[in-house]
């Protein structure tokens, strides 16, 4: 599977760490905003051995026409900004290289070009892409749908200069229909994340955790999404449309 | 919904005081083998305020025919002995009451007359019938199944005279096929119970983890079960029937 | 030891527990403001099989010089009301009765006269006397002042229906000044009482953690003191005064 | 503080790290046996911006002397190898440099070798040395000696690649007079690393837990040591010795 990376901040490199270091991808290049690292090769950069030179290359060298001609790609994983996809989304629909983006704060009229673009590709976005959280959300919303009289309660928890409450932490409060302000946010030291589902029952306590250790947590979600979608049709995709079939046991 | 109880030990009174607490059943009688606290009051003996006086029954004193034409049920809840289904066990068939067993010890051949029993009315058994583990087991083996290269632990907790290996921690382990001489068994003062699955990605770890509070915990499983079974046809079944059809959200 | 009790609320019943079987205490009585189970044994109402037969006394049937006289003690345990002390204090001081008090709201002015009373007998005040919360505020006070650019957090969970902040956590939160509004509180079913500190390192994370399992764990805090006080000289003492000695390892 | 650091693989990459994001000290020089990095600039290589220019050196350009008079600096931080005392030990006792060293593996003639010198200097040598896990040896051994009957487990979390039971874990369970047997050793995925000690009183539980987040904890472990060191006299020393008079609180 050939793949294209938009994004060379903290999580995209640790995206592309795993890439890299997957068998089944190929990374072909990654494109940036900035000027610095121009040309060189990725896996150099992030000190992998790796025969497959994936080269890093500014945006404002390119048009998506071009890129996609001379370093043709099956997808495109979106880790820069929330304009980014107004540049390459058109093309890449046309030429349906399926597209992951991972852009927590699209506005609304984004979401629905999104939505328009997946009617010639397939289109996953998912503002957290890790296996984990995803997992976890289903798993909660399982658990409240069979014991509907728990008491269930959310403790995230993260490094000291984190602002404000986790989004994940609001979405997972959000798909449980709780109070967003009784979220408990702990800031402690350089905790990387952790979030914790507490579910009371009268006379047992189910706790559902999910510790990030690195932010190459990321990678594990856009690789198991990019080979999920593999044999996908065209259309809008979230991390839990991929999921759901699992948990379809019987 | 009329419910029978039978065996008084510790397991049975964590039943009996969950049963007489709920709106949605009656405990009509309890039937135990011994003859201390012959033809007391449940609800008295367990110091709870309830106007329906279930009252204890030595086994010896009752055909199950006799039991039944004078104290009529609609569910028998068995938490006494191996043996006791070969007494009641067809006259409750024969009259469609719905069987609940939690008698974890049944040789294969008992496991037999269950499932014969079961063409008559319906029959439920399942040797840990908390709503709590029976969820863990399911979500791990989803998890397993989504990320199979993660490694999976099984750390279980209880008091010091615990002997052995918990009989759940080596279900959860059959369950995830996993080999139970690598469950780790924590043996520390008066931890009453505690069960933890550990799913170790390379980037996040994902636990699942239950807590036993008191052996009530019984009593929400057995309530959970009486009430999904009612509107099921005649058959045997096992927790994970019940808790399946919460899972597909598809 | 011979002890004497006063209060057998559910926190008075559980210390009872603890005392009947250790081998170190005798429970000569409990005296108690209501009449109910007047003059029954006490180990044959906990159904603890115990030959030294402590009774059930209210307490408008005594004096304390009559029950000192007739039931002599070394040890009066107070987990009765803020007023009690005014009933027995001056006796128990005059006869150098031990006194150990778990009341937790006493007004200063009755502070001031523990105090007094403690000039002429050994006074123990402790509002809440488990051995591992009083080991935990010290050893986190310990922590914070090897480090203390650390970033502290409190986390307790209660049962749902425990109303407002935890008095203990409180108390942790004054030990270590921080602001109480911070400490976050976890109400969900069941639980019956867990306290942790989390200290946030750059690079790493200490948590400090205490589950109470039932109420007797007051017991273990109880017999602890009484043990501790033996070979004590007259004064007024706290549970952190009597674990300090062993904190210096030096 | 002037600082020399011998040792530039993981861990001491990760010290250097923070000794240079500290301001009471200044990183002079790295010492390493490899030539790869030659004359390299510390915090350019690190990534950190620093006016304080520490190069890196290859063993072999240089002896103790002519660094010490060229470089001179008041502490030597050791995260090399056994033998590299050999090579700088006198000289930097002659010049009262304080040694402090994080080799886990010396042979008993080498630790002779270093209490001689510390006739001449301070030398600390710690095998383990993060605040954390000899901050929690030492409240583990306390609680064992205010409690003696709880049990006492340990339970140690690392990555899949770890072999053979955690040293930590050993060295926490010598202190605590335990079998190493009865350790339990999770492995999976990318765990840091997690050292949990649980005391299991009867109706309490204590557990003592530390989170390594990322090497970099050695860093803060040898910053405390250096500053600690700074007013002590001639002398060996270990983590246990400059922690202990923190808990003299009385």
């Amino acid at each position: 599977m050939r793949v294209g990376l938009l994004g060379f901040g903290r999580a995209g490199k640790a995206v592309a760490t795993v890439l890299l270091q997957s068998e089944e991808t190929d990374l072909c290049w990654v494109l940036r905003k900035s000027k610095t690292l121009k040309h060189r090769s990725v896996p150099e950069f992030l000190g992998i051995a790796h025969e497959n030179q994936g080269l890093i290359f500014p945006k404002d060298e390119w048009t998506p026409e071009k890129l996609f001609d001379q370093y043709p790609v099956d997808v495109i994983i979106d880790f820069s900004s929330p304009e980014a996809i107004y540049y390459y989304g058109q093309e890449a629909a046309k030429r349906e290289i399926t597209i992951i983006t991972a852009i927590s704060n699209y506005p609304d009229e984004t979401i629905t070009y999104l939505k328009k673009l997946s009617q010639k590709t397939k289109v996953l976005h998912s503002p957290n892409i890790t296996i984990g959280i995803n997992f976890l959300m289903l798993t909660a919303k399982i658990l409240k749908s069979i014991a509907p009289y728990t008491d269930v309660e959310i403790i995230e928890e993260h490094f000291k200069a984190k602002k404000g409450v986790s989004g994940t932490a609001i979405k997972i409060s959000e798909t449980l229909d709780l109070p967003i302000e009784d979220i408990k946010s702990v800031r402690a030291g350089g905790i990387v994340g952790k979030h914790e589902i507490i579910f009371g029952f009268p006379y047992q306590t189910i706790r559902l955790t999910h510790e990030s250790i690195m932010r190459e947590a990321f990678g594990d979600g856009v690789l198991f999404a990019a080979k999920s979608l593999a044999d996908k049709k065209k259309g809008f995709y979230t991390m839990e449309n991929l999921l759901l079939p699992y948990f379809n046991l019987s």
